[in-house]
């Protein structure tokens, strides 16, 4: 077991000694936001990004040997997870139009950047993670993003993608979900671009001047299907220790078949030009300077990836700042300090948050001030690749976690904006208001809460904090062990995701003087310091049982009985939601130590009860019974039963409907113990 | 009094006898619509596109004498109906981007037609018709769409186009509000022209592969404000006839006081790839391959602008069929034969439509078969410049054409495509629908309304017949006179429109075989037969009196009591809808021939009731209280209430509301005057 993850009673009861006169929660919640330095923000972000740092390469381990000091510098205790995972590197890459003109493609990233020659192999490469070695020549088919959707569109027009070479545009999900559709239907091989529609000259002002994907710039980035099961390939659903059983790569169910690279707009723009063949359906075309057509050819491309497998070790970086009242209690603090590139916004923005909060509350805690729970600061090795470093880490501690593990707070914020966007559970909803309440929009001075409503109204729309779905770290969380999660980011210019161009120039181009990095770091402290300070903890089920039964009236009402019959499922989120309210009007009368105490740990169990231990059907992986990703990591939710209806299978939908009952039936009971507490 | 619309009783009477054994209406409805002749619409098509023919010009007036010659033919008694116009023309133009890198611009249009050499002046250079001459240097602003919104956020962004050369690209309404939109904001100069997103790569296949407009094609057209007051500008509100009073043009309101030039994006791309300034605000971005700025400047024009004004001889050509029965009523068949170029789609279709419908209801007619009312095909000429033929006409006949005139079918599909665009008067909305129910679509077989149904479904909206703006010969007749009217198209693709490209070879791309043109040829044999051939008047008074409450009680739900009281306009409303569900309930018992009329003469008389003599405020010849154009030419329903309230102005509004009152009781007691023609 992680030394970090077992309590220490003695010093627990030592440290609340030392802070009897510790300063009142909304003290400390002041005291650690006025103390966030959007300079001192900066120099970490500086540090953290000056040099690439691909997961399993030495930059990385220099880098999580940074992180672990400054950790300790900063009073916290640390440690280092690590594991041994399959990963994946380029060797060479190159791409070719053979017809209708020949022309050799794939120009170099960064040209303007001036500093082409001190490239590594993995920055100067256009390459996906996984993507098996191939070299092939084929036709191109022009499929859109490259969705389920866009290929049934493809079949309706009667067009054969078998053994053509897929030319797909980023946007509208996760890249290995379209590899994975791609593969099914036959394709020889798919690329990624990225077209100025979506992160272009259409969008906005292009580097240097402006924020947005100049002509050469390429979306990095791994083809792999973790939305099966993520972590290493190797190890699907146990930890990649050292003496673990591995299967095969050739028996992963997560590794593509099909070769992928990802291009920018500048090498596609020939490709796309010359195909002929039908014109796209209306939404499909582009904004390249021509009428885009679907093909096949008349171009033909050869096209080479040379990638290889290796197993490296990958290294988690967690420091603990213990509590003084629950210490084995923890809430986290997640991000990843592994990136593509340097990897300034993805996520040296998050790395560098985890480094000023932890600093800071580092500081306090020297002067007695320190939550009534833990703080658990993880930055995460190989998200890039499966989401590794965390699920294998998750994996490990798992039943550990699902005794301790208050909530997970994950800041990766790969998309840096000025437009609030959130993602959690229904329990930590009220939280995010509560922190956007609070916090200020650093350039109008409103708070945060009013200028994303405005910007919803301004858009037709309400401002609501969304479900989960996959692509970052806190999935083996949510999904497998059922820890409460929320995501909190500013969002709106891709620009520089995934290339080269993410640097800490390219973060100071869209928040000059880090004030909204600032600010998201004022937001997390808020939640984190609510869920590690609260005498009771702040997971309102009032909230998540209704949005649990609006979700089944939602679908109830697009499959009414009998080819569905969720009244059940119905009757027991009501069920639930009853609990709930008892507890929620019962919980603010005198209560003792001990009943907190022991209304909490009820509390901590509630979103338990929503897993099930066999997972949805076909990904026994995915225990949670109301969210899990879609291929495109778009959530999903009831995941269980939609994913039975949407194939026709009603009689599959039911059985999960029975499922899901019980479990909500669970729930509910785990509701009911917190009012027991109260006798 | 024109002797086509002078009727002569015993000429009827003559006719009546020989029509006795004529077929049952629904027979001659199937008798014309199945002579319809693809083939022949090709040749008359080929015909009257032979030549460009700019009102006024030569070949214009060639074409007025071949049509006469046409309708003689077919056996329709003819008429020239002349007028002295104020007409424009070009001499020259030029452009050059002076600032920052000198270049002249202006390339030629369709020089891949090969024909470059035998191009008149009308047609090699880009002009806009009524542009007042100039030679100008300024700096560029780019507006949008120049829509009286886009200006608004240029000033809200602090961007001031006084003394500028605003650059707007063409859409979302007619050239001349936008033109008037930056004179009333002090610009120096306004430039419009077809961004490819609206008319373009983005839209679809370009020419010569597809019909969407090529880098160098542009739209000519009429800068005017004749949303004001359309017709020959310096006889505003009476006909241009030989010895009438004619003001001076530095008089005419209608007249721009900035020069205009419409432009193609090839000739565009260097002006606004050069401009800096802010980056456009969302949705101004358009098609071409960068970042678009607002400006003003760096970009710099010199534009130059020589129109001259000439009093021009314009010919409408008037083909009569005396119906059998009633003949002094007249159903009226509207195109018109001017154009910008050859005009094979502009209106090129239209003016074939009626050849080979004149031909055909003759031909039937020599056979003693023969509508009860008179069918009057009017070919206008000068369309394109004021409405200007039609207008003219209908003030020069206004008193005869509100006691006979029937109603006023117009043809001027100047957008061809294949999907059915509707608008007309509520009470001729059913005859419509029934028209679409007969008519099937050329190439699935199945009746139009079925697809037009099922188009507008995929597009998540419901199908529905618009309402009556303006840009069209209908304009005098419904806005001036208060005659029901209804226009039919099939729209979608707009590529040729107003350019060198609108020839017979571009029409022949988008309709392969005219299938089209022959399917629009039969809905209006079906409508006009239906209008011409009832006993009884087809037009529904329920679904108006139904559409006109509709409208009051919207926009009183957006301006409540007691800012705006439209109640006594409800009840007025609700009154007329009473009086014409009871004629609906009692018209089809047995009638005499003398009730029959008796009603019919009723009926017609309901729409004019709804003019108001001094017309809607600032805008006397504009005397239909429920719709007028706005300077987009878009439709604007309650147009004085609507107005007065727009601008605030809630006095004006009530006032305007109590005008209309008073015309909805008027219409309500026209209305039942149809009952006591059942006495």
């Amino acid at each position: 077991m992680s030394s970090l993850l077992s309590s220490s009673r003695v010093f627990a009861l030592t440290l609340s000694f030392l802070t009897i006169q510790a300063l009142a929660q909304e003290d400390l919640e002041h005291a650690v936001r006025k103390r966030i330095s959007p300079q001192r923000l900066r120099e970490f972000l500086a540090e953290v990004s000056k040099e690439p740092h691909v997961a399993g390469s030495e930059a990385n381990e220099r880098l999580a040997g940074y992180l672990k000091k400054q950790f300790e510098a900063h009073g916290l205790e640390t440690e280092l997870a690590t594991y041994d995972v399959l990963l994946s590197y380029p060797e060479d890459a190159a791409l070719e139009l053979l017809k209708p003109k020949q022309r050799v493609l794939l120009s170099l990233e960064g040209e303007r950047l001036g500093n082409v020659e001190t490239l590594t192999r993995e920055e100067r490469l256009p390459w996906n993670a996984y993507s098996p070695s191939a070299e092939i020549t084929g036709q191109v088919v022009y499929a859109n993003f490259g969705r389920p959707e866009d290929f049934q569109t493809l079949e309706n027009l009667g067009i054969d993608v078998r053994g053509k070479i897929v030319l797909t545009r980023y946007g509208q999900g996760y890249r290995g979900g379209k590899s994975l559709e791609a593969e099914r239907r036959g394709a020889a091989a798919i690329l990624f671009y990225s077209d100025p529609e979506q992160d272009g000259y259409v969008q906005g002002e292009i580097l240097p001047k402006g924020p947005w994907g100049p002509p050469d710039h390429f979306q990095r980035g791994a083809n792999v299907y973790d939305f099966i099961v993520p972590g290493d390939p190797l190890t699907p659903g146990w930890p990649s220790t050292d003496r673990a059983k591995r299967i095969k790569p050739e028996q992963s169910k997560i590794l593509p078949k099909i070769p992928s690279l990802p291009l920018s707009y500048q090498d596609v723009w020939p490709v796309l030009e010359a195909l002929q063949g039908p014109v796209v359906p209306k939404n499909w075309q582009g904004g390249l300077p021509f009428t885009y057509h679907i093909g096949p050819g008349p171009a033909e491309l050869r096209m080479k990836v040379k990638n290889k497998l290796e197993r490296r070790k990958i290294i988690n970086v967690l420091g603990r700042l213990r509590g003084h009242e629950e210490p084995e209690k923890i809430v986290l603090v997640s991000s990843h300090h592994d990136a593509w590139t340097k990897g300034a916004m993805d996520d040296g923005i998050g790395t560098a948050a985890a480094l000023e909060l932890s600093r800071i509350f580092g500081e306090l805690a020297r002067h007695g001030q320190r939550p009534r729970r833990s703080l658990l600061f993880a930055s995460w090795d190989a998200e890039e690749y499966t989401l590794t470093g965390s699920t294998e880490w998750g994996e490990e501690h798992a039943s550990h976690l699902k005794t301790h593990a208050v909530a997970l707070l994950n800041l990766d914020a790969y998309r840096w904006g000025k437009e609030f966007t959130g993602i959690a559970v229904p329990s930590l909803k009220p939280l995010v208001l509560q922190a956007l309440a609070a916090v200020r929009d650093p350039l109008t001075g409103h708070p945060i809460l009013e200028e994303w409503e405005k910007a919803a109204l301004a858009r037709g729309e309400k401002a609501s904090i969304g479900i989960l779905g996959s692509g970052s770290d806190y999935t083996v969380f949510l999904n497998h062990l059922g820890i409460p999660v929320v995501e909190t980011m500013f969002t709106g210019v891709a620009g520089a995701y995934h290339s080269i161009y993410d640097d800490l120039s390219w973060v100071e181009k869209v928040d000059p003087g880090l004030k909204y990095v600032a600010a998201m770091s004022e937001i997390i402290a808020f939640m984190a310091l609510r869920l590690a300070d609260s005498e009771i903890l702040p997971l309102d089920y009032v909230t998540y049982a209704r949005d649990v039964l609006a979700l089944l009236e939602e679908l109830q009402k697009i499959h009414p009985p009998p080819s569905l019959n969720l009244s059940a499922c119905m009757e027991a989120a009501r069920s639930w939601e009853q609990q709930a309210m008892r507890w929620e009007a019962n919980k603010n009368q005198p209560l003792s130590q001990k009943q907190k105490q022991c209304a909490n740990a009820a509390l901590m169990q509630v979103e338990r009860k929503l897993l099930h231990e066999a997972g949805i059907p076909g990904r026994p992986w995915f225990k949670h019974l109301l969210y899990a990703p879609r291929p495109s990591y778009e959530a999903l939710s009831l995941p269980g039963i939609r994913e039975a209806v949407e194939a026709g299978n009603f009689k599959l939908a039911q059985e999960q409907a029975k499922i899901l009952e019980t479990a909500l039936r669970r729930a509910s009971a785990a509701q009911a113990r917190t009012l027991y507490c109260l006798k």
